[in-house]
């Protein structure tokens, strides 16, 4: 009888993977995956299956999703243009109907069928389930409608959700206490979750390598940034664009009581395992 | 001093309702509310008043909702027109993203918030979460695309939204074993659901005040209903319409171990209060 | 088909009740209730009544009865002329047996039968249960024999009653640590337990409207006092007769933890719902 | 240094009774302990201490006390002669609430003082309490009154202040469905009580050896019958007075589940120990 | 940056085991291992990590363990010369406290100590310990002195230590109703234990590759046997030698409830983790 | 009929003994036994049946021995001298080997043996087991080989064992962060146990009578040390040989708050009964 050597590399594999699934079990980590990094249908299958291993070696993983594209698409089909000032989408009432549709009506149920097709148990909530979110009206310089700021997390409902044997998989919208529905920054959603249910991880997906020294040279990634390097990084303004509001959410949660922040590129395949379960450095890690 | 003889009546009224509270106590009631008798928001939130004092009085209500207005709405936006066979809308694969995105994401969270600004605790869910409703294609004379029909039951996710103290409340949309999303008739999701849990009662809010005797004559509403009776006018033909779904669904509920099934008024106000803790007849009762 | 307006109105009184509902949910209180507020049977029913109503919707309630009209009854039956002292029983060897014959044999079982023919659950305990009240002789001028006062509460057994689901009813003997049975003023022993359970509310049931500005005049209610004016008013002798201690029962309940006392009419129909669950003020809350 | 005999010995005597401990870790024995067999206060303390002892090993007593004295008393006291058929007290409405006095407010009570005194932890209860008896009007050939017989045990109360570690002390009158409380047989309540807990002994504590074949010779005593031989002892009228209705209640326990009854002499010093604890035959064991 | 080409295998691996995590989560196996298979420590650190990855992704496996080379190895130290008949070690007295001090004092905690230095939490157990195995001595036809067959087994001991959430180590040794101890079969020892624990799979460590059809040809392994074909290969006389108990302990696992027996080859590395969480058939698999 | 004289002595003696079985419920007591106390195997049963009477009345026993004659004589039997350097053995490897044979695998297995023919449930652990033992390299003037000391303890193992139902049984060996097994102390490893546990009492079984305040006259019996008292005797030589060891576990056991430590006579039949059970005093008591 012979033994492909196959199963022999799969078996070191998992021998190599012992200290991190020893070092993880039970621990929470807030993952926040959407936007541009979200890809097919394919794609976002392979995250989900990520999660679903996180979670069968004893981690539990807790999603935040964003859904920009979806959004988009269904305004367009509404025949309305999107609006964005400095990267935020001007939300009127109709508009935040349908930001609502496209995020818990659209990329969440797709989420949740996703990783239940990998065989995990997945539960669905908004901000809004338990009142999870509690938003209030973000005060910008131009009205942007019902663009909203986190003001509390209750995090019962998803602490449930975990008791249960659930990954909550989350869309970031909020309720108000007038009532209205608000629609946050996903980041900034899943950064305060994060620090709520202190999370051993905070793990942002996004579409480019990390924090980069030098914004145009893709090889110039930062592996490890301590919390007042992040800070001077914003304070200079050494960083700019789509990672600024990152690097905030990463500080947020890191501020209120989860350890570490990650930022790391989601284009990679399976690059949630590659952080959590091999020796090999990916993205920008902030503590 | 004088004690206002409006409180000295309500005083009276909460006595009169002591016996009605100690029944219930503890009971599952698995409530269809929506279609035609969901009205405006102002209308929905006295249900949800309804549904927040039972819960607070220690029954455990589950709310199944449907959604036609607002689906027929999106798709309306979206320049779609809604087409219907024997009742059943006709959904293809973009109709079903509009049916998901509409209860998903426009009604389930709508009705969520009202639960919880009249101090509730609410979870929204869809038929995908937790494999709740395993559903297939139906089998209909048309190819009526992604119209589907219940095929099992998976209670738990209900049951942990229950034990976590939540008012779980529930869109008709079912997860396919081919992966696919199915739209689901509300009434019988709900009935199903009643069954899968035992519920001791399953209410069917609708917009007429009841099975009638004679269709045409209000006055003759029938009260209570044997299943072997129920079953026969169907056999019989001498219920029609939409009635006929609704007295399926009942029976359903029936045959899997529900004990009393109640179509109801829901034009009138407060009618769950009223069938619950009243003497008063409502609606009829089938057992 | 036509709804009685008697059952609108009682579904409107309920959707009234419901903040209050809220609010207590899982809430302790305790009641004193006795003496001359004690009435018939047809009366007390009707306390109990509400006790069970509180009890149905969450509310934890705790009953401390008195029961002098009983005890002084008994008394005349073998023969003994009761003999007062500034109010507290002249209570010798002989009179103590009688005093325990009558709280803990004749009102406490009446309580309870009247609890459980409501539909409750309660069981009917005295201070030596479980050591719940250990007792010391109240140091008088006079010897007034087995009147004793608080000395230490040991609440386990109620706690262990409340867990259980049972409505405690309990008689004020306590038992000393030299092995002999007191009589405990019913007023004190109430608010002795208020403050070793924290509950939400110590509630004494009078048969006066609560504190008067002038005594003579039952117009002249005060509808809440601080802690501090009611100590003051008991300082200054603006109080008098009766009405001390139960102001002073009052402020020890607080003292310890309660935080909020309350001298209600225990004449009116009902009066613990209108104090509980409506809008109406009554009686004197302390605070 | 030399240990004292004392001390040798009584370490001999523990290791003896310890297959005995061993033996009956967590069983419930329910014990009938009064009437003629109750003796004085010392006596009482005697009884109270080899309950608490059997505690604190382990074992799950429940006690049911008589108080047949202390009625009588009382009767004489406020001018009533207590009169009796067939062994039966005739129990009119007054006589009643003199039995009830008696037993719930005295005889329980001192009980639980005494259990107290020896540092075990006691709660009184009477067969109202949780409706732990309901009774009916026994039919007799004579109206008795209120005198009562057993229709169903509701064991929850018991059972839940055994779970708190508690001993339950139980005075033997009982609710009818009528409203009326009515005055029990202890020796019948405390088998119908051992047989619903499923005891593992049920214990009668009576003034006479036990079951003797000859009833003049008291050096007659049986120690074990199995239940036929009881059975046709009383059919074939070998027993005779107070031995039948005790027999009557041990077949009833034994017929109910309850595997063991005893009967045995109370004026033996500590024959619950003597009985439970070592190899000495005591008293007449049925099974 | 450039992820290394390992991660990425890595992370594909970790994808590939997922389905056999999933299936296997909760589940008890019981791991044979020893005797001639159990090589140097290295080797032993080998499959103890095997164990320790086992229980990190949430199966709960328990190891019994042989000994036969540190016992003979101590008979010899002692100048005792080991005798065999038919392949069992004849076991004086003498012989037998000699076996239990290599079993229970050095192989037991070597392994314990192994599985502790690789993260994992193991304790260490006999078959004497809560009288897990009850054992009797074996009729043979020779007498072979303290040599004995597994009467019964408690479970409890090694439930408690699984709840506990430590790797239970098992020597077989096992105590008599005599009180003496006997030397067990390790195989025979851990099939009973796989059939009292309603073990998911019995695994027997040897150091062939599995059952052959020509036990000359290691190219003939069988993959898959019924438990009707393995009786009959045991009734026809086609297995010989130590494979004859192998095939009788995996049958009566079997036959007591546990559904799948492996014998698979020991000398393998990471064979367990090759058997359990990949594709590659490996050894007999009988069910 | 007549009661044997000797079972009223025996009911007497129960009750004799009721305080401090009521006194001692719940608590842990970690009894260090073994060395020359140890003596012959019905003398170890005696021991084993005091701890299991003791865990039958609710004291929770854990017990740690030692092996001393075991091993010298193992050690013999292989062609070894034991050598010793001021009391402690010196330990080479091959030494440790034997020691770990003769305190895990012969003593500890017969001593959990003893337990269960009493018809108690034991666990046999060594200081390996779940890491209970952290244990270092002893610093001494000549180099021991493998005798360590106590680094920490980690006592989840045994409170397991403790929940579970089980005396625990413990060898005094330790597992050192090098890999390496260390023989360790065994009053010393008992009385940090006793720490670690927070033991109501630490007892050491001994074979003197106690701390003698003339070590020559076995009449100067100590009856009760304070600590500080202790700590004076050590620091001015006042004790000597082997009571210096023990009154240090004494010491350390109490400053990591066991708030009572006692050296006893093992050699007085059922010592631990007498101690725990008696008003005699018994060796001497330090606190």
């Amino acid at each position: 009888m012979s033994i492909p050597d196959s199963s022999k590399i799969q078996a070191e594999v998992l021998i190599q993977a012992l200290p991190y699934i020893q070092r993880w079990s039970g621990a929470i980590f807030v993952v926040k995956y959407g936007g541009a990094a979200m890809g097919g249908d394919g794609y976002a299958a392979q995250v989900m299956q990520d999660l679903v291993l996180m979670h069968c070696v004893g981690i539990r993983p807790v999603l935040v999703h964003g859904g920009g594209p979806e959004i988009s698409e269904l305004m367009k089909r509404v025949g309305k243009t999107p609006q964005f000032v400095d990267g935020l989408r001007v939300t009127d009432a109709e508009t935040m109907e349908l930001v609502e549709m496209a995020l818990t009506g659209k990329t969440n149920p797709r989420l949740v069928a996703l990783i239940q097709q990998q065989g995990g148990r997945a539960v669905g909530l908004s901000g809004k389930d338990g009142n999870l979110i509690r938003a209030r009206k973000l005060q910008a310089e131009v009205d942007l409608g019902f663009v909203g700021e986190v003001e509390q997390i209750n995090p019962e409902v998803v602490r449930n959700a975990l008791a249960g044997g659930y990954i909550p998989v989350i869309s970031p919208v909020g309720l108000g206490a007038d009532g209205a529905t608000y629609n946050l920054n996903a980041d900034f959603a899943a950064g305060a979750l994060a620090g709520a249910l202190k999370a051993e991880k905070f793990i942002l997906m996004t579409d480019v390598p990390g924090v980069l020294s030098d914004p145009d040279d893709p090889q110039s990634l930062i592996s490890e940034l301590s919390r007042e390097q992040a800070q001077r990084m914003l304070d200079n303004g050494r960083v700019s664009g789509g990672m600024i509001p990152k690097l905030q959410a990463c500080l947020s949660a890191l501020e209120q009581g989860c350890p570490r922040a990650h930022i790391i590129d989601g284009r990679i395949p399976h690059a949630l395992l590659i952080e959590v379960f091999t020796d090999a450095g990916i993205g920008t890690m902030i503590r």
